[in-house]
């Protein structure tokens, strides 16, 4: 039997403008635009192959080497769209094989521990919806694919870039101008850096798509944030990014996590995402930037509690020792900072920082840490020769 | 010589609608109307002798017997309001004492433990102004004498009336409108009990003065708050009380909780006061009304972590077995909960409610909370005869 196949890896993205809300549940259409910064794959990603065959009986999907379901609406919106654009193409040229009518294996994994609580459903529909349409050879831009990824999960659109995206949030019904746009590619602002704090839960989260229900149906405060806050925010933000102002774009990238946090406190019942390690972080991170009475680092919080502190390459000698001397016994430094750098950052605080530093640093504070990742910055989606499915048999390697 | 004195008592008094930011921080002028329930006194309340001789040599304050500064702005303003009403009275009969040109002492104590951290300045500036009209024989009514506590501390003024109690805003820059009125009086509902939660903070709060600034200056959503929010909200919870709608007023009362802490969060940097244990006790309070399917409890939450929470002592044998089950060993039963009434609690507990309850109770959460108040609606400010100045010395007894 012939068995096609394609594969492509996907990033996870981080909103410094939240998506929280929206207007189109089924096809994902957000209340509010958004921004985020696509992070490296080295630390994070997902690599899926896709493959199709005649002989294949019925769809299929392996997630981490475990098969699982492939009916969520969600998903077979997005396998109808890619399909509906594969016929096209098919009825164009009769020589194409007929992979529209075929059935599809698709196999995924993530390079990180989905324990993390790291969302991965962006970098998944990224990279599902990508590989499908490298195995369909479709012409469509990553914009235009953006929206079927956005079916699949709305953050997932935003993972079909690299560098600084947007996803604008259209104002059609049908969801035909809500797509992710390049605010401006990785070469542009190379040197931003992410260090992400995976936080311990005690509690499971309220899930993001009911969360997000209950906060537009209770809050009062939500419709002020999506009418004026947000907009305001977006093109403010697009002027940072397109200056590399990094204090300007730390200042809003904070403002605007705590403004979705404030959203989801206001919502009724109350959602809480953030925990008191959180709060702690929050407060280390102001405390920092009052030290240097520079704007240094900038925290943001998606619906859970992990902290992703965003700050530049420049400025690791700032950040580092504080974060080398909280988190030294925490997972995740090694393979990232050699000893000498680490000796560097602990020399840097006991010599410059220790004494002159007047706020209270929680020596606790490790405790709620499980995990450090550092990344930065990365590209979009990556073909890759890799492949998790064999050629000869259709199914995972 | 001779020595003339008056003492009142003052209670604390629980905003239901909260009062959060400040249009004149001098006068204490709000941008929002708030209303409160007042607490009753034998559990929280301000004991405040005020003293006046010809021979008193200079003003002088005691607070819990320890000499304490009457020095502050705030003090000051509302002594030379009392004497300016208390000189007119003389400019009008002669044969009045010209206590206006006359020292004053005051001696102040609470029946509660200051470190309980239940914001005793309202109590304590009603005291104040109630003690010193007192003795000035000021014929002026509670919301006259309302303005004055409010410049000592905004919800001073509130601590003039018992039961239920408005602070309307006003509108005049002098703050001449600015007053408490009575809402209903404890008669009208006198079945309201409050349970309060003392949490443990780790931390100082920002104090609610500059907490309120840094709000007003940097919050996107404190001025939908303040615009819509909150005066639709003063309507609906002034009828919901007239009509003694629990459930509504308990819904009203959880939801302004928590935009107040909304706003906070929104605020630049953010401000928290609640911590993960007032978030655990949030999650209860919704679960006991999600397994009544009936609203028998409402939180609220002031500028700290503590946790004050409204019933009915109809639903007091709904509550209480939660309460009873999870601080267990925690002080404050004793005196207010027989040990018969408490094994009814708890065969309660074990008998309905343990088996049936589906949301996960935290067995930990006693370790976050050092103390129990269990009090209910109360009266205004009382007379006594109960002096803190012996009226031969002059001094405190």
């Amino acid at each position: 039997m012939t068995v096609y196949t394609a594969s492509t890896t996907a990033p996870v993205n981080i909103a410094t403008l939240k998506y929280w809300g929206k207007r189109d549940t089924k096809l994902n259409l957000p209340t509010n635009s958004s921004i985020s910064v696509t992070l490296a794959q080295e630390d994070l990603r997902t690599l899926t192959t896709a493959a199709t065959s005649r002989t294949f009986e019925k769809d299929q999907l392996w997630l981490n080497g475990q098969p699982e379901s492939l009916e969520s609406a969600r998903t077979q919106q997005c396998l109808q769209d890619l399909r509906a654009l594969r016929a096209q193409l098919e009825a164009h040229d009769a020589s194409l094989p007929p992979m529209s009518q075929w059935r599809l294996h698709i196999a995924s994994e993530n390079n990180f521990p989905t324990a993390a609580g790291l969302a991965s459903s962006a970098a998944g529909f990224a990279a599902l919806v990508m590989a499908i349409a490298k195995l369909y050879q479709l012409p469509q831009s990553p914009s235009q694919l953006s929206k079927i990824a956005r079916k699949g999960s709305g953050s997932a659109c935003r993972s079909l870039f690299g560098g600084y995206v947007a996803w604008e949030m259209g104002s059609e019904a049908d969801g035909s101008d809500s797509e992710a746009v390049e605010v401006a590619p990785l070469e542009h602002w190379p040197q931003m850096r992410a260090a992400i704090l995976v936080v311990s839960a005690e509690k499971k989260d309220t899930p993001s798509t009911s969360g997000m229900q209950q906060t537009v149906a209770t809050s009062d405060l939500f419709q002020e944030r999506v009418r004026s806050v947000v907009p305001a925010r977006f093109e403010e933000m697009k002027t940072a990014i397109a200056n590399r102002d990094f204090p300007l774009f730390a200042k809003l990238t904070m403002q605007d996590s705590n403004s979705f946090h404030a959203t989801c406190l206001d919502s009724y019942p109350p959602i809480f995402y953030m925990n008191d390690t959180s709060r702690k972080v929050v407060r280390l991170c102001h405390a920092i930037n009052d030290f240097y009475n520079d704007t240094v680092v900038a925290y943001t919080f998606d619906a859970g509690p992990n902290a992703v502190l965003y700050y530049l390459q420049e400025n690791e000698s700032k950040l580092l020792p504080f974060i080398n001397h909280l988190f030294d016994q925490t997972e995740g430094w090694e393979g990232r900072f050699s000893k000498g750098a680490r000796a560097e950052f602990d020399q840097q605080f006991t010599e410059h920082i220790q004494n002159k530093f007047t706020a209270v640093l929680d020596a606790n504070l490790h405790r709620g840490v499980s995990r450090l990742i550092f990344t930065k910055v990365g590209p979009g989606p990556q073909d890759t020769t890799e492949s998790l499915i064999d050629a000869t048999t259709g199914v995972p390697v």
